[in-house]
């Protein structure tokens, strides 16, 4: 899987890609990430222009229409991509359902916005999806660009160690995980649970799937409805 | 205010924290962030352990309560937080309303899992507040930290540049934002509305209220129920 990943900011997302699980990924040549500085193709002036004031008045800076044109069509002069992505509060929001979709994806743009926003006209004509990780405001879409990588690229079969971690994770079967623990059995006159120490295999997993009900109908009773 | 936030893996999110708006709340002293390696309160061992395998058996490894406990000790032994939070996708979903509550603490601790999670001890125990970026699953709660530092950051008075920014972003009113467009007005003849190069003040504001509320409407009508 390729993600090219345009931002105004780039730099910001640097040691996310450069750590842990997405590391391992991009080591095993499961996944290509690309970061593209918009500065790269800023309008042609004195100021090497990205961004301007908004039309109407009002706070904050929009990110041009016309570097961002000029960088998709960049892009996709070398490769066609299955999605271009904006990151936007506004988008579809983020759910394990539509990260598994993602993940069976070859190639794909994302776009960040930072400051106010992006033209408008970038959204209208040159993105094929809108995707939210939730409802709430961020300085950009830079995070929220690492955490949709991320979570795609971690379901690409190969790149956890053991592929039966990612199947066990909370919304999978729309249900929370069940409570996990380790070494020590005893802590400050904490105790882990007995059964877990039991070595009785079937109980073990008759309890964990009772637990994730539990915690489901406690926590989340909402992932119920269909 | 100060965020203390402790991580198996810090670097991931070093540059998150070292660009952009997050660097200058910093730069102004506006906050405070400290990454902690967890490392750092390994138990004891030859192999400096910090996690474990689960209990019953199952893939993954899980976070060890021994050097979570003693590195929250560590940090309350010097100062009193106001909340001692566990990123984590089974916790209360955030939302712009959290982020401006949490927005008025003055010391808060942030704990991040890794790998397949944390013994559930210290969640029961030691965590006063369980906060979930969304219903996906990561490779650890850094990417989801560094998101909940911006969220909250940002709204500190003096962060922005200019302190209506924050206030017309979306979900603010319970409302999406209204597009926003820059210069230039014609671009491959896609055009600016008419109205935002007007230059009348009253209906432009207008203008822009209807257009989040037919954007809201259409893209999510559940914002509008109480």
């Amino acid at each position: 899987m390729k993600i090219d990943i345009i931002s105004a900011v780039p730099e910001l997302m640097l040691s996310a890609f450069n750590h842990s699980i997405l590391k391992r990924a991009q080591d095993k040549n499961l996944a290509q990430i690309n970061l593209i500085n918009l500065r790269d193709f800023a309008i042609e002036n004195k100021q090497k222009q990205i961004d301007d004031y908004p039309f109407g008045g009002g706070a904050g800076m929009v990110l041009m229409i016309e570097p961002i044109d000029k960088c998709i069509n960049h892009l996709k002069s070398k490769c066609s991509y299955d999605e271009i992505i904006y990151m936007s509060p506004d988008g579809e929001v983020l759910n394990q359902n539509l990260c598994n979709k993602l993940s069976l994806l070859k190639n794909i743009i994302i776009l960040c916005g930072h400051y106010k926003g992006i033209d408008e006209r970038v959204r209208e004509h040159l993105i094929t999806k809108e995707i939210s990780v939730g409802d709430f405001v961020l300085s950009g879409g830079e995070l929220p660009a690492a955490i949709l990588s991320d979570a795609i690229i971690r379901l690409i079969p190969g790149v956890l160690n053991d592929e039966t971690s990612a199947l066990s994770d909370s919304f999978q079967d729309n249900l929370l995980a069940p409570p996990v623990y380790t070494r020590p059995a005893h802590y400050k006159g904490w105790e882990v649970p007995e059964i877990l120490l039991s070595g009785h295999t079937a109980k073990i997993e008759q309890w964990r799937h009772e637990q994730s009900l539990i915690r489901t109908k406690i926590k989340r009773p909402d992932l119920f409805k269909p």
